[in-house]
């Protein structure tokens, strides 16, 4: 790299005192227009860059912000990223994004690296395995700002923004409750997390409403991956007697399944219907279109970064608000009509 | 946020000298192992932050590296941004993600930011619409390295990441032609971006070497989105005669063509033939399973920022490999044999 320009620099060259570079730099009212385009051009030319880092620096801020992910590449994530993203641009923050790749051991690395990076905050979605809050203590007691969204930690006393998963759960249950199903099996990923426990409380409180026997040997926790779909469907045809609908927590494992249910034969929805989970855009091109749950997703990623935005500038005091929830939304379509 | 702890307040606590502390915390082998376990334990209970942030700012380091994507939430982008997260996490630097949305205004105003946030590199692909190279021109200047991947910046003189975007034209042209097709569509994006306008090239390279000739009004420029699927479907039904085969830059673009095409009673792939574009998880989920071109995002997004590490760490000249070419592939599904 070059030797970096300092004001002394422009000012030597044009002639002009360190202070009037300084003013004009920062937009000071006392510096005529003239003056002041004459020493931008100079600056520019020159490749000065304000010195914003060693001013925060003395302000202690960074004005980055920290966003922990399962995935980077989830289409619910990279939604919510996209959302965060647009924000933070206009208000003048960057953010440093990090996977946790669905591990705890990586993200207690993440957190880490964010803490001496000195993020003015940090958002989290949690891996499908993280038990411990302990990795997010060092934020508590530096009283740096902590969001969940999504995955969160229950009982950790950080602001969460989630959807209602429990109605969620309800909604597409009793849809397919109302369309005369009875055996619904519900595929879901690991119960730990906030929002399949949630889903399968709503699907229970569906079954429970209608008078239909809960039966646990009709939910099966999976990675809810596209591969788990395929799965899934051969192990559903190998069954005495077939379900006659599915709740799969993932449009994306749920348009797999039903593409091998129908190589095996199965008439979807008239001999199983189906209902996913997320509006992914996978669920709109299968054939019959998917009912699913619309996620919110860049909505929760603007909202989030929002708040933590608020609460840095002050604007807002994130330990009032527990928890914000977000409204989803059943997609009626066809594969989940009889 | 509360008073930063310093290497004092750890020696004060514990009674020992400054210079054992911050030796300690840097690991010096003069510091015996109980003595280093003891202040880093109390290091820990009171929050301390290694001063990196200062330590960079003499070393005129971030320890970031900043990325520019047109947007986060498309497969390829998020898929390559998993990968580059991947590596940066495991080698110590930080990502600063932001994205163009297709638009070069915004583009400039991130490199921008970029600039000020003192990133060590910078790895971009390209909006929709940027048609100069002024705005990187900073980065050049103070000798920050600048790599391009994916759509690039033809003639700018800095290292590129992509693929073979002719051949692969010419692969999936070429298939669709042996099948028997001869009146093939190509629905592409901006012709001004490196990636359509070298698949087009492909395109009519496989339709002169097999004496087809080249329409122009067999070439439609769009944004390839989920909706265009459909309306180039419509489009299509309402010509006076029906193309046999279709080659459409973009999965996502392409299997909403099929659903609609589909429901319009044309039969896939009888009727027309179809090769998609990426790979998309969607393309396995489609009836037919669409025939398409891997794009190795996983691998563009590590072997960039691999690069751009290598180049930082000074163990390899950017400016001697001015373009790295990954290899893709025709994958062979149903929706583009005959």
């Amino acid at each position: 790299m070059g030797k970096e320009i300092t004001i002394y620099d422009i000012a030597g060259q044009l002639q002009i005192s360190p202070a009037t570079v300084s003013r004009a730099l920062n937009d000071h009212p006392a510096i005529n227009v003239k003056t002041k385009a004459l020493i931008n051009a100079k600056a520019e030319e020159l490749g000065y860059r304000s010195n914003k880092f060693a001013s925060n620096l003395r302000k202690q801020k960074t004005n980055t912000i920290g966003v922990i992910v399962p995935r980077l590449n989830s289409y619910i994530m990279s939604t919510v990223l996209a959302g965060m993203e647009k924000i933070a641009n206009e208000e003048g923050f960057n953010l440093i994004i990090s996977q946790s790749l669905e591990s705890q051991k990586k993200e207690i690395a993440n957190t880490k690296t964010m803490f001496s990076s000195r993020v003015d905050g940090l958002l989290v979605s949690v891996a499908f395995d993280t038990d411990s809050f302990e990795h997010f203590q060092p934020f508590i007691k530096r009283k740096i700002p902590l969001i969940f969204f999504d995955r969160i930690l229950e009982n950790s006393n950080c602001p969460a923004i989630v959807i209602d998963n429990i109605k969620a759960g309800y909604d597409a249950t009793s849809h397919l409750i109302k369309q005369g199903r009875h055996t619904i099996l519900h595929i879901t990923g690991n119960l730990k997390r906030n929002v399949y426990a949630d889903r399968l409380k709503g699907y229970q409180q569906a079954l429970t409403e209608y008078n239909i026997p809960y039966n646990q040997d009709f939910v099966w926790e999976t990675d809810l991956s596209l591969e788990t779909g395929k799965e899934v469907a051969q192990r559903i045809v190998s069954l005495k007697t077939l379900p006659d609908a599915l709740f799969i927590a993932s449009d994306l494992c749920a348009v797999s399944c039903i593409t091998t249910l129908k190589e095996l034969n199965i008439n979807i929805p008239k001999d199983i219907s189906v209902v996913g989970f997320n509006n992914d855009p996978v669920s709109q091109v299968i054939a019959p279109k998917l009912t699913t749950i619309h996620y919110p997703a860049k909505e929760m990623g603007e909202i989030a970064i929002k708040s933590m935005i608020n609460h840095l500038k002050g604007n807002l005091d994130l330990d009032a608000a527990s928890a914000i929830t977000l409204h989803s939304e059943l997609m009626i379509r066809e594969s989940g009509i009889s």
